[in-house]
């Protein structure tokens, strides 16, 4: 097991682990291409997401905007919202994420990703995420 | 001037001004389409960009996620990539967040922002950018 | 309630109301970014749909065309479909609309495109469509 | 030469001529792949613009369209832009065109297209594009 | 039947036939758009697919690159998996086909296919896939 | 240095090199990214392009799909135009599997791809691309 493997699967159970969606597609793929969700977790992972430089939270606020911008990427999605909450984003920073993506992606992308989080906090019991008040 | 409007200016000054690049191409529609620019003021700054609930640093990394995703946006990654440190998100940030988009969009459009980063930190004196050095 | 937002509603009244689907989806949203359709009726619908110089009908062959191009958006379509029939576009032009994507969109989004438009058809008695007789 | 591509080239010849960009870009196909051009003309023409049912107009909307959403051809959208001025669209419409593609595909993508709308009307004198005036 | 649909239709029986989720696709549009599984088959596979100066194999594996890069095309791409195994691709050289996507088009594009490519296979009795052993 | 960078030189070394623009795009990063073209070396072409299973040629075939499916990558599009002829692919080839990719994703990406291909051939003193003859 490679240092940018182990590395990989440490920053995973930072952010809360792979989670349960993850894991069944990661092992889904042992009967046909069991290297790949290797490679994904030592690429994706091990070498790009523990990278010092910006905090997890940050990085998976990116993700959530290039999962936007790229489209019709659901499952990745819901993974990645749960990462985010993981790294310690709040429920209602995810909320201002995703719509912060409206004027860029336009609105069909932003509202299939808020019904994407809408998903995920209702598993998490994050439901009705509170609206922000000022101080 | 409306209100919303208003709120859009003073948040794109608060970013460190429209740039000079943003404000020719919102200037070169004066002929053709007025109305657009004032409605990106409204909509993408004066309704989203200045919501509580997620810093403009923060909006900035989600924004560049997203411009990465969908690809082929140079010269408007080269105003955000400009907003981006207006809000105060430090260039070595600002590099990181576009490593991160590799494993989810590519080398091929992580590359090609990566050199409109440099290109921008270039006009602004800010190279070379210098490596993470860990405490 | 603003001027925006009750023209947008107008407006969608006009193109036969948000449908059972948006309205729907909308009101999913309602625990956790019940800002979001509000900010689309007034901005996709209050400021830009509603705006003179093109037709509703017109304005829906371009998104139609915009959505085909994105990819991915079969729910939004479904919604886009229901709208330019509201708006008076015939059954057959939307069909030959759909079609017209090909050469630039390619075959995969085309089809995609029509098996939506086959299921709006078919919930609003639409089908067959009549093929088109030469005068 | 086919049927299909004699009917295609009449359809261009409507639209206002293939126009010089793309007589170029097509001659400049000549020695790599002269077959490209012919198959463009024949399908993209032959085939689907000439089909009855939609006019020409309003099938140059729904390009408009497909290449807004598509991102990245500013050389196909300068092309188009003509032809739909060919068909008949009036320079107001077709600006409309391009705005009423921000809440589906974005600012960014709508403001590209729209510098190439006004490059193109530019050209053939086009400019100032009057305001609308409601009657 | 044109000269152009009976090729197409030859070339995609020796792809191993349209398969069955193609031709229920294709039927499904006979009320609506009957003409339009006609020009796919004329025109992407009588006019493109059984052009010579490549072989079929390799035609597919573009095809595979192109639906990856476009994103979320997955009955698309359940076909034309379909259609490189019949046109002699071997099993793992899809596998490794949709792996040599993933530096340029992102892990969830790449997880997504492999994922399809997995329910192909699963259908044909096709798996476990072979790890290669380098002779 | 690591033995997956070194086996992603060799391979990138067997493709012809790097080529000229690949090159000083990698050395343009050297004072913002330097790790951004190390990490590209290592998984993209140590990691991924070295694997067995997929000959080099036929690997080159599937990334100028996805290139072609992603869009507005002109510049990769031209690296990888090169690295397919470093593998052997044919000229001829080269372009019929870039007008493989319009009935998937259109003529607008197709046509831009060709005129990469043109510009990368006309480099290398192969035009005229001899037509195909049938023996």
């Amino acid at each position: 097991m490679s240092t940018r493997y182990e590395r990989g699967l440490v920053r995973q159970a930072e952010l809360g682990g792979a989670g349960g969606a993850r894991e069944r597609a990661y092992d889904a793929l042992g009967d046909i291409a069991p290297d790949l969700p290797r490679l994904a977790v030592e690429f994706a992972y091990g070498d790009i997401h523990a990278r010092p430089g910006l905090d997890a939270g940050r990085r998976e606020l990116v993700i959530l905007g290039v999962l936007i911008g790229l489209g019709g990427l659901e499952s990745q999605l819901d993974a990645h919202i749960g990462s985010a909450l993981g790294a310690g984003v709040q429920p209602r920073e995810v909320v201002e994420a995703i719509i912060q993506a409206a004027p860029y992606a336009g609105f069909p992308r932003t509202l299939a990703a808020m019904s994407v989080a809408r998903r995920v906090f209702d598993e998490r019991g994050l439901l009705p995420v509170p609206p922000f008040i000022k101080e």
